[in-house]
């Protein structure tokens, strides 16, 4: 017996919240677009061991079997399996060595694409979402502007859409690692890694870490802290590193950068870029400045995107390909907003017009109004059935199409209906067109 | 070491093929929403037992596993086994069954997302592929205009693009199942399996399959065959029916349903829909019209489209749901065109502007002619560094950008430059615009 049932991690919309998300998703892409990132799209599946470079996350991959595989009870090589992606960075990295000699370099690519994660099905998390990554990749060096660049288009890309707004956290490795060199922490790795989880553990439990596992002293996790408390809208956050009195070429070297990334976002989109020294990335291959992004009123959810510079994610021989990428959850944010009913739209299908049916044999004659209406791009349905009127009327009313209409009975003129005001006049096929706000559905934040 | 090369049966685009790709899948949604189809997406993977109802393919599964689980040699019990869809049918079925309450019927959906076949990687064939696919789907009965209305909406979505020409070749499991009945054949299931391979092994393989699986004289197998040459573009397959001298009340209700959809073709889109009592499709769910679409010069590569009206897919207690419903293969059709050299695009960056850097130092300004372009709505880039005007000239050439922007020096007009015709003209950043054909990337059928 089949079982009908929602998979606990397998998010599905219902039609009203797809075309919510769907505009979302046009927004990103027409954003994307009008910076110049070409779009792409990768396989679903890389080989195991691809999979496995990253660190971290590497537990949680899904590995595919064919059926017929698996029923002769056979097992492929490790070096042969597959699994989904876990994300887009990976996979990008490879298809940039992969197609390096056909690929024009600085390449800026946008990806819009499912991810999955092999997580246990109890721990409630997302196990398939889709993900909208930007990384802009050059061969030898990557030019640092594009690190002041990305959270701008990201910001772009989240704005004029009526969604709550994005505050981008961002911070500098080079900082980081700088301070913890110039304090004298022997494995600057490790400390990144406790300092990451200053959200989780609290800043005991950071200081707890840090001595246990970089081999901090108590001296020298409290620095740590402190500079983890320091963030600021504007450059005024070199003066609060600056008198915590602790000097590094490095640590130099990321202030600058940060200020030039906070200071740009100032410029192009006040509040959308903060710098937060507590932000860390766990992941090893962050060398530059590195973005979070919250929600406003869904900071306790955590990030919604994420990034930042990597110089060793992809190189082949000689050829090192650095780049800077942020990664919008898409599910992830529409799953928070949809949870709290913050997000509406105006009806559930794309159709503007219904054409009414007076009895089956005028279908032929409804189906050319409606193709006449199609043609100047008028979203338009035929009623299933020749029902009486008010059936009919209702079939829109229930899925929110805002107009009815009403063939001319022998020569008469056709009419049209806003079921909502109930008004009513004749109109010309080939003529009449909605009011713009009516063409499409309308999405908008709950009041 | 991590082996970088493509996987067989998993296509990837380079960027210009993924923009002529994104042309033809907005293009169809678009068609698709234009008559009042609604989006939907469903999550990649099924439970395993779902995906085995369908017969036929059951066994082109991928199985998804947890690596976790594999390394602990976990093994989970056969109906908790997730596998990944291998058509968008099954798993829209599963979702109407399970959101019926939230649906309103009839249920018009489009539905463009990638479909996995777990096929043996040497045969060569695609194992991920996308799939664009409309469906209607109705509670207790789905009126029969229905199957006359999908046809002329996959070719309204298939033309305004540079594809070949692509003939829907149609016929209906009534018709088929009626005239085998009229002859006396025993395992009418048995023969339309038998039929549908006529293109894989020929009439004479056919005619000994007829007889060995359907029961079959060589009466009975030659008039099948004769059935099954007959193929028109109007409602004159009726008469070539009626001369082999068959009599059955369900062929007649099929040949009454074929000249219905073929003489609404006909007038909608002449030459679209083909009658060809060749079509038998291999699904056994099939219970009505069916359809296969062929490109015009690609014939022997089959069929691009498929699908047909079911009525016993999705069933809950006594509700049933009839639907009807084409798939449009996008891979498989882009996959032949590419393959081929068929199609081509003007550029391979969605970039139209590209604004010239006079020195590192003017970045801000360079930045804010191309924030100037992009508020109404022109694709710009800057340029990646300060080289030579020369090489940030080569830069746009090398992606087919068509204009470079030079920002006008101490007060001086800015300057704008056509690179395909050297045409060098003074703009105003809030006021020029290029020719709408330049805006976005051509996409064209090549000479």
């Amino acid at each position: 017996m089949s079982r009908i049932a929602p998979l606990s991690g397998f998010p599905e919309w219902l039609p009203p919240q797809r075309i919510i998300e769907q505009r979302v998703l046009d927004h990103l892409r027409a954003t994307f677009e009008l910076y110049g990132f070409a779009p792409l799209e990768t396989r679903a599946v890389e080989p195991l061991d691809q999979l496995l470079r990253k660190g971290e996350t590497s537990k949680e991959v899904y590995l595919l079997r064919r059926l017929q595989e698996a029923d002769e009870g056979e097992r492929g090589r490790r070096e042969d399996q597959l699994g989904l992606h876990f994300d887009l960075t990976v996979p990008f990295a490879r298809y940039v060595l992969e197609n390096a000699g056909k690929l024009q370099f600085p390449f800026r690519r946008y990806q819009i694409q499912k991810v999955w994660r092999g997580e246990r099905p109890q721990e409630g998390r997302f196990r398939e979402f889709t993900q909208a990554d930007i990384d802009v990749v050059d061969r030898g060096e990557l030019p640092f502007h594009y690190e002041v660049e990305l959270p701008l288009v990201i910001g772009d890309a989240l704005r004029g859409l009526p969604l709550p707004p994005v505050r981008i956290l961002t911070n500098n490795r080079k900082l980081c690692q700088g301070f913890y060199r110039g304090i004298g922490i022997g494995d600057v790795e490790a400390a990144l890694r406790a300092v990451d989880k200053l959200d989780k553990i609290g800043p005991a439990g950071v200081a707890e870490e840090l001595m246990r596992t970089a081999g901090a002293t108590e001296a020298q996790a409290k620095a740590c802290l402190a500079l983890a408390e320091i963030s600021a809208e504007d450059a005024s956050f070199v003066d609060a590193v600056a008198a915590l009195g602790v000097s590094d070429p490095l640590l130099d070297e990321g202030l600058a950068e940060l200020v030039r990334v906070v200071e740009a976002a100032r410029e192009h989109s006040p509040g959308l870029v903060v710098a937060d020294l507590r932000i860390a990335r766990g992941l090893d291959y962050y060398t530059g400045t590195v973005y979070e992004g919250v929600m406003q009123g869904y900071e306790k959810a955590g990030s919604v995107c994420s990034g930042g510079r990597y110089d060793n994610l992809a190189s082949a021989g000689d050829d090192r390909y650095p780049g800077v990428g942020i990664s919008i959850g898409v599910s992830r944010m529409l799953g928070l907003l949809f949870g709290a009913s913050a997000l509406t739209v105006s009806r559930s299908v794309p159709t503007c017009v219904l054409v009414a049916l007076p009895d089956e044999e005028s279908r032929p004659a409804s189906d050319q109004i409606a193709a006449a209406l199609r043609r100047r791009g008028i979203p338009t349905e035929v009623s299933p059935s020749a029902d009486k009127y008010g059936k009919q009327i209702r079939f829109a009313q229930r899925r929110g199409i805002p107009y009815v209409w009403f063939p001319g009975a022998e020569g008469a003129a056709d009419e049209v209906k806003d079921i909502r005001s109930g008004d009513q006049v004749t109109a010309d096929r080939t003529v009449w067109t909605p009011p713009d706000e009516d063409l499409h559905p309308t999405v908008g934040a709950a009041p």
